[in-house]
């Protein structure tokens, strides 16, 4: 199902309406308006089920995918967006949307799934950062792993790459009892070091922060540098933002707002430093650094990231939505060492030891 | 060290020399004419200690670099090659080449490299694919651990890529016993099939196998095909070869001839195949599915390569001769599915489903 651009809300919608036509046409056309695809579990079913958590973060995370998608297309209204709605044979579903070679990105990506089924101890041991220990029935623990996941990179190396995800894991222990928690972040890639762009990207993630709970920005902030990071080259893969996994305090209700208000913040962090920079003038030298920088974007997701990681190892996982955060092309090039005080050295300086940049 | 290709066996040979300045001017000459670069151990030394596996495998090593290089620089001779000697903090050190941009070759790095000091036990069980356990004195193991590893990327995606390794290892145990083992193999990784040359590749494996065992070609090619997979796809990297580790029968002498000869192979195996091909025509199109090829090497290398993993976590490793590896560009396409009976179906088929290439 690839479409052109502007139709906002409507790409791939006729053939996926097809699944939904027993719903009503004022469903249908409200479905229309806000999401890219029909959710995974129903809009029947989360109407149904509206005052559980579940159903309310499956709406976030499709809203959000929407939300993102939208602002791309209007950017970028040459490109053709593909829209894929999957189904994952041990439980759940996703809805993959990309966008590939356009004007002003090279590949953008935002990736729904829904997925449900049951989990090996192992796993589920995995997939929680620091856990708490699981006593499974029959070793089989039943989940729910829900999220919003997206990778953008543009075209013009004056232009960062973003990385954004908000996630919720339920497992319900031998006991019957659920375990929950949230996980997320939203963390930026620049090419070259532009200080407006990166006050106003952290400044804004810190005001989102803030509203929650003053502590919240620092503690994450930190987080994101110490998780991405290329051991092996002693580099961040870029210049951060916020990262937080295993919330599961004070309350669901207040972890659920602070995630709601950070996936509402993608779009205003991101989508000025875009629409400042997709028409500067950039060199071929310029071009190249980016497609060096981009090698390093594949070596972290490739070797440390641990939602590729676990993606690759889980059976029926879909790889072509895990492993489109790669870049549509990149480079390696044997001891590339970039001369001291150049713009290239600037990020490199910056990458090494992470700044702050808001007070 | 860059220098123009045509000083066959010189290249960045004067600033190495000076290192080794106390030895007799013949010495150096011998050297000058038959290796990259000093030798890690020195000159001296291996002769002294000639009758010893190691030396005879570090002059195996250095020997088979040279001879690969020159191969290599004989085919692109505008190309620029580079010699970089390294030494590691914690013991050895190493010799990497690698001609970048060339006319041919895209990208060639040949690396030995000659290591040694102490492992921890679980670092020495990591080294061994299916290890017999280790007893270590102070939790310290005393290991030497030497090998040639090469990865050859051409230009022209009618020459196939081609990978090497030969290693072997020494591990003292505490009670002052020495473990020790060989590993290593060659394998092809084409963009589209060529039957001729993935016959001529298999056979001249196969003939260099068997005159040391007939057994050995049939073992080393399945476990060559079963090393080479990328699970996530359910594709092999490439049209294999053959792959072995912890070789240590039928007795350290035989199992050296076994390397020595297969070392010998790899370019009768190779280089007639670029010879054929280097001029071959080719569409924009074939380049571009060659990048999309190159991506899957880049996704074998970083996440499954115990090589590159091993190599990623080990303390003063030398990362730019690790992933000297991964080629000079790569891509990723959302969703690229080749027509069926197309070319690139053609390569995918034999990827997915490996054949015996002689019988």
């Amino acid at each position: 199902a690839a479409m052109g651009g502007l139709g906002l809300g409507v790409w791939g919608w006729q053939r996926a309406a097809m699944a939904t036509s027993e719903e009503g046409d004022e469903e249908e056309e409200e479905l229309q308006q806000r999401f890219m695809a029909p959710p995974v579990s129903g809009l029947r079913e989360l109407r149904r089920r509206r005052r559980e958590l579940r159903s309310r973060m499956e709406l976030l995370i499709m809203e959000t995918q929407a939300e993102v998608c939208r602002a791309l297309a209007e950017l970028d209204p040459g490109a053709t967006f593909s829209v894929d709605t999957w189904e994952r044979k041990e439980g759940g579903g996703g809805i993959s949307c990309v966008l590939q070679d356009g004007e002003v990105f090279e590949k953008a990506g935002v990736n729904v799934s829904v997925l449900s089924g049951l989990l090996s101890e192992e796993a589920a041991r995995q997939m929680r950062s620091r856990g708490k220990p699981l006593k499974a029935k029959d070793g089989k623990l039943p989940f729910c792993a829900m999220g919003v996941s997206s990778v953008i990179h543009p075209k013009n190396p004056h232009v960062p790459t973003v990385h954004f995800n908000f996630r919720y894991f339920e497992i319900e222990d031998a006991n019957g009892t659920k375990q929950w928690w949230f996980g997320g972040g939203t963390d930026l890639t620049p090419t070259y070091l532009n200080e407006e762009d990166a006050v106003h990207f952290h400044k804004t993630l810190k005001e989102t922060c803030d509203k929650h709970d003053v502590k919240l920005y620092p503690k994450y902030k930190k987080w994101c540098d110490d998780y991405f990071y290329i051991k092996h080259r002693g580099e961040r893969r870029g210049i951060g933002g916020i990262f937080f996994d295993d919330l599961d305090s004070p309350s669901k209700e207040e972890v659920f707002q602070f995630v709601k208000s950070c996936a509402k913040a993608v779009v205003p962090c991101y989508i000025p430093i875009v629409k400042r920079h997709c028409q500067d003038s950039f060199t071929p030298e310029e071009k190249l650094w980016q497609q060096l920088r981009r090698g390093r974007y594949v070596e972290f997701n490739l070797v440390y990231d641990r939602g590729t990681k676990f993606g690759l190892l889980t059976p029926g996982s879909r790889i072509e939505s895990i492993l489109m955060s790669l870049p549509l092309t990149a480079r390696w090039e044997y001891m590339h060492t970039p001369p001291e005080r150049s713009k290239e050295a600037e990020i490199l300086e910056v990458l090494r030891n992470p700044k702050d940049w808001v007070h």
